[in-house]
């Protein structure tokens, strides 16, 4: 068989602020692939099918000398991230033609994983849903909020929970496992349309951050038991300022903080010591082991039957790749960002 | 018999930075008691023997419309704060004269307790040890330590422990619990007096935080696996910005903002996030139930064998309250800060 077109999308460039479409990133539609010959080496070749585009992309754009748990892009090379892909040919054992791989997958159409350690023969529990879902509510993001919920929110029905970004994957998902345990729960977003998606899946108040004063929510609504923070900075000091005695904050992610903005000073830290609060840091795959069996079991049956709901926002094609990642980073987006590559 | 002496020292100003002796408190010793025949009223007659001045004092002296946990001093009524005193009378039926009893102790050389439940009769594991250690390193603020230590450290041998305010009642404890755990131990004080002290109970590294960079001693020695905070503000972010992976820091004072500072902005909260870092405020009466009968078994005959190590800064006399409370509050002090008001 001929070659085919092999598409990718390269990190070029160390970004200063936010990345750039086309110069941090770059699409390269001049490679080719022979689907049938390319050499595998014991390894498999992959499809790409569907990306999840999430925040914490940007911080694996810097240069290798900042440390962080997060190993950084290499620079000419493909992103990658969270997917799912086919099985086209395979040399291993594990795999086989035909079968869904999720797990990290590279920014091209087609390629051969170096280590396949990182990808997972997916057997969707719930075969009604949709690829996309498996990488989003159903998958890493929804695992975020799932382990971090049950590791670290001694949620108790009638606590007041605040969650920022609710209408993204991650939000979302905390939102209705908050109401699920009967909690009432504030929901900030960045757009109408995302406020409204908060309301529809069971936020009691649900507010514009960008044009209604957090601070004043949070007064008239809290003290505030469990926050839910995917932002950090002002928004993190403003639920400090209004915490209720032991409350819990999980820190999940800092997006304020992610495209080279001046750090915000957290003025309110004392009330740490004064309401005893307790503060946590959440990666997914620290807590893999503990919850991932529990939420496969749990989450999409509920996704499937609409008990729990999710939305999604979808770019068509790796060559809009860099928009997709810098909505993301904006905010822009309306919902868990994906890019489909190809149909199954 | 004749009326004797009572002197008080009373909460006479709500003051804006420092508490300022003569000022902020007035020593009143104009009164007069007759303890044969001053009324009980179902309650006890207590003779002050000591008095634990302790930095949350700073807090109760304000005027009470701020909230907090911790209930405002009365304007014109004398200070209170854990001692230890000798009961010479008693209406009630779980104090007989003679007894000794540990609690919530007026500023005054006699007093009748109008609640007598913030009181318990005092019998001390090991005689040996002085009245003023049972409010000290066998009492509150030995509690403190022990309690957040065991409840918050997760301490494994090797680990890394940075302790501020390590020659204090609390700190000096929490660098020999960390010690007796075989952590590395890096302590920090405000004069080479107490870097001494630290060196003494075992702290591996010791420096004097007004004279040495503590950024760059945590850069050299860390990453911080435990940090037992009990200054808050500059020193909180300087432990962020050196977070070893999965780090505990147990925010149990916060003593650079208790006179009317300007609140310092923490930048480096980002971490939390990155390394997965866990932070607790603790206040002692919380975790009383848990631990209380384990610390009483364990701390007192560690103390009076010399296993564990303790230090008093003593002030005798009422009328020299203020001073010592001062003290407390801008660090001058040597060591454990007691008030004697009268021998045994």
């Amino acid at each position: 068989m001929a070659p085919i077109k092999n598409g990718r999308l390269l990190f070029n460039e160390v970004p200063t602020g936010y990345p750039i479409p086309g110069r941090t990133t770059v699409y390269d539609g001049s490679g080719t692939i022979d689907v049938e010959s390319e050499p595998l080496n014991g390894s498999i070749l992959v499809k790409t099918l569907v990306l999840s585009v999430d925040p914490y992309l940007r911080g694996k754009m810097r240069a290798p000398e900042a440390k962080s748990y997060n190993p950084p892009f290499a620079l000419g090379e493909p992103l990658y991230s969270h997917g799912v892909g086919k099985v086209v040919r395979s040399e291993h054992a594990n795999f086989k033609p035909g079968d869904y791989v999720y797990g990290s997958l590279l920014y091209a159409e087609y390629f051969v994983p170096k280590d396949v350690s990182y990808l997972q023969v997916l057997v969707r529990p719930e075969p009604s849903l949709p690829w996309s879902v498996y990488i989003g509510a159903a998958g890493m993001p929804g695992q975020t909020a799932y382990y971090g919920w049950k590791a670290y929110s001694k949620a108790k029905a009638g606590e007041t929970v605040f969650v920022s970004t609710a209408a993204g994957p991650v939000g979302s998902m905390v939102v209705q496992l908050a109401k699920q345990d009967g909690c009432k729960v504030i929901a900030s977003a960045g757009s109408d349309e995302k406020v409204k998606f908060a309301k529809e899946i069971g936020a009691d108040v649900a507010f514009n951050y960008k044009t209604t004063n957090t601070e004043e929510v949070l007064a008239k609504e809290g003290p505030i038991d469990i926050y839910w923070d995917n932002v950090g900075g002002s928004t993190l000091d403003a639920v400090l300022g209004n915490v209720a005695p032991f409350a819990r904050i999980i820190i999940c992610g800092y997006i304020s903080q992610y495209n080279g903005e001046e750090p915000y000073g957290i003025k309110n830290m004392r009330q740490v010591l004064t309401n005893r609060v307790a503060i946590n840091g959440v990666l997914v795959f620290d807590h893999h082991a503990r919850y991932e069996e529990e939420f496969y079991k749990v989450v999409p049956k509920k996704l499937a039957t609409g008990e729990f709901k999710y939305s999604e926002d979808i770019t068509r094609g790796l060559d809009k790749g860099g928009e997709a990642i810098l909505e993301v980073q904006k905010g822009t987006n309306t919902a868990k960002k994906v890019i489909v590559v190809a149909n199954d």
